[in-house]
């Protein structure tokens, strides 16, 4: 076994997850993610804990979908019915301290011929288990597969390189260095986003921030993060105005997307255009009404994270970035007890912030062209 | 996908575990096992039930015991220690309605370098999950793999072929064929198995059935069976005395086990020995007080199963032999709230009876060299 995958096993037990002896841990495999599986199942021996190992197939969750569509036609029904209360899965969740999503599919687009009011009713039906599974110490990793690489564009060794450059990292120093931007957060109360680019439409965006908090997203749920690699600091922003543009392409429900424009007036996503996958788009925005608002703003900084690679765990944590996400917010944003944001959906969108851009909060500029302020070249 | 591959799906789902609209149904799938869950998914998707998928892997499973028996090795302790109440998977299987099980790894000594103790220790803390999983309507199967069909000795598309004659079956007729033989059974008293081989030791062992009801094991749910392929009728014997040699080699805990002669005194084994793997044959009889007694007799009665390869599934199934377990008794063969032998363990162990052999019950014989009275060509 490369000895990375067992460094990225410790990492995602130790520094992210923060397991301890006695607890009950649910781990998810995907399909190729076994390697990974393998090395977090023997961490979790020596910790002490007790391990549940689902099966994290996106093809058998296809099928089962597949299948609903078929009785579904059968009952003359324009969409299956799920059950909202699945009572396994609910009892998995609210037995367990913390839950690791190792991905890593065959096929990153093993469920493109599900249909999108399929996906809706379901992630709606299941809205209860995904609230008790982030109620776990959970943390989603992926293991490097052929098949992401193949979405990265990059050879298979070239793409593991990438994958451990990001992961394996100093991941104190770099919470360090983030809390720089979750303090210029947490005192602020409006942000405002401007790119203004020759060759893309123009983003000017501003939203409120006031009594949200930011995360500093150090990739350990001791920093309320929840994903490896991490590398971020977010926050859920609200009464959002103006117009975005996405420039970085993504994935929607296997749908590439590209070139997203969003119009918010009052909040809410008014306007909407994509270059290509706009009724992925749509299907996403209509699924419910927290989907027309944003639930999250998150300015990537991890640095060793140097491309583009067409999986949203990666892409958004880039530096010189910044992403939105329509629909849910994390309560961790919130005051205790108060939460953001509502919806079955969250889907992030990124931008390119490294040139003619700048962020500036309450009206002065933190980051210009992707230098942060305490950073050496910094022009206000 | 091969026909087959849905027409097992179909079967297990309906057949099997009678699988209704509203159920709550947990798969484990093994590491090979993917195409058939995949078809086993969509079939449940048409039924309408919840879907809950567990990983059911042999190096997760040695991996997880492996970095147990590196923490007691910490610790200086002989043995690891394992929670016996662990939270996730208990509440699994109470809120499960059916579990089945789709055997089929990579390697089927995955977990040969796993201590004896630990594995012991580890069923042991494991007894009431186990005793959770068979209250559910579970059934176990297997998807036909190229590490089964290894251990088998067979070509990969020629084991495919052998899997689904004997899971592809006409089972209402097996089912009224074996009723005999439960008939006989429910009626008895007393089993007495003798063989007289010049090639191999004699077996000639009594054991008492009165009062315990034989199970027509016609790999369905509805008839108390929970294997698929099934194919026997089996009952929970006790103060058996004599000596059994069992011809037909196994494999426990990844150990060659061959030529097992038993004696049992009392209902107890008092001596025991084996040609190969009489370490792993030890190391089950320790594992409990219950596992020196019987569990089990049963009689193969799947004709559809035409050569021992190695895999308890279908060897213990096939015609012309009977099997006898140490360990835990089935619950189905007791009468209703009581429970028979108890233990942590269930090994099966098979002696060819086609030929120089008879059974009898209470002194009358009902099977000579293979044949049943109720067949062509008996010899009383």
């Amino acid at each position: 076994m490369d000895e990375r995958v067992r460094e990225h096993a410790e990492l995602l037990v130790d520094w992210s997850a923060r397991v301890e002896a006695g607890d009950d841990v649910v781990v998810s495999v995907a399909e190729d993610a076994h390697e990974l599986g393998v090395a977090v199942a023997e961490a979790l021996g020596e910790r002490g804990v007790n391990v549940t190992t689902l099966y994290g197939s996106d093809e058998i969750g296809r099928a089962y979908l597949k299948g609903a569509e078929t009785r579904a036609d059968g009952d003359n029904a324009e969409v299956p019915e799920f059950d909202n209360d699945p009572a396994v899965d609910r009892a998995i969740f609210e037995a367990a301290d913390a839950y690791l999503r190792i991905g890593g599919g065959r096929n990153t687009t093993a469920s493109a011929d599900v249909a999108s009011s399929t996906r809706q009713v379901y992630a709606k039906a299941r809205k209860e288990v995904r609230e008790a599974r982030m109620d776990t110490d959970w943390v989603s990793t992926v293991h490097p597969t052929r098949s992401l690489a193949q979405q990265a564009g990059m050879a298979y060794e070239e793409y593991q390189d990438f994958v451990y450059d990001a992961v394996l990292r100093d991941w104190e120093s770099l919470a360090a260095e983030m809390s720089h931007m979750k303090e210029v957060l947490d005192a602020g109360s409006e942000v405002r986003i401007v790119t203004e680019r020759d060759d893309a439409p123009d983003t000017d965006i501003t939203m409120s921030i006031a009594g949200r908090t930011a995360v500093n997203s150090a990739a350990s749920v001791a920093y309320d993060s929840h994903n490896l690699p991490s590398g971020e600091v977010f926050t859920a922003p609200y009464d959002t105005e103006g117009e975005a543009f996405f420039d970085v392409p993504m994935t929607i429900d296997a749908t590439r997307v590209r070139n997203v424009h969003l119009t918010f007036e009052g909040g809410e996503v008014v306007d909407f255009s994509a270059g290509a996958g706009e009724g992925a788009l749509a299907g996403v925005l209509d699924t419910d009404e927290g989907a027309r608002r944003l639930g999250e703003l998150g300015i990537g900084m991890n640095r060793g994270i140097d491309r583009f690679t067409d999986s949203i765990l990666f892409d958004e944590k880039m530096g010189d970035t910044v992403h939105m996400a329509v629909g849910r917010a994390y309560d961790a944003c919130l005051p205790d007890g108060k939460s953001g944001n509502d919806s079955a959906v969250h889907v992030d969108m990124i931008t390119d912030v490294s040139e003619d851009s700048f962020m500036a909060v309450d009206g002065e500029v933190v980051q210009r062209n992707g230098t942060f302020r305490w950073e050496d070249g910094f022009e206000a």
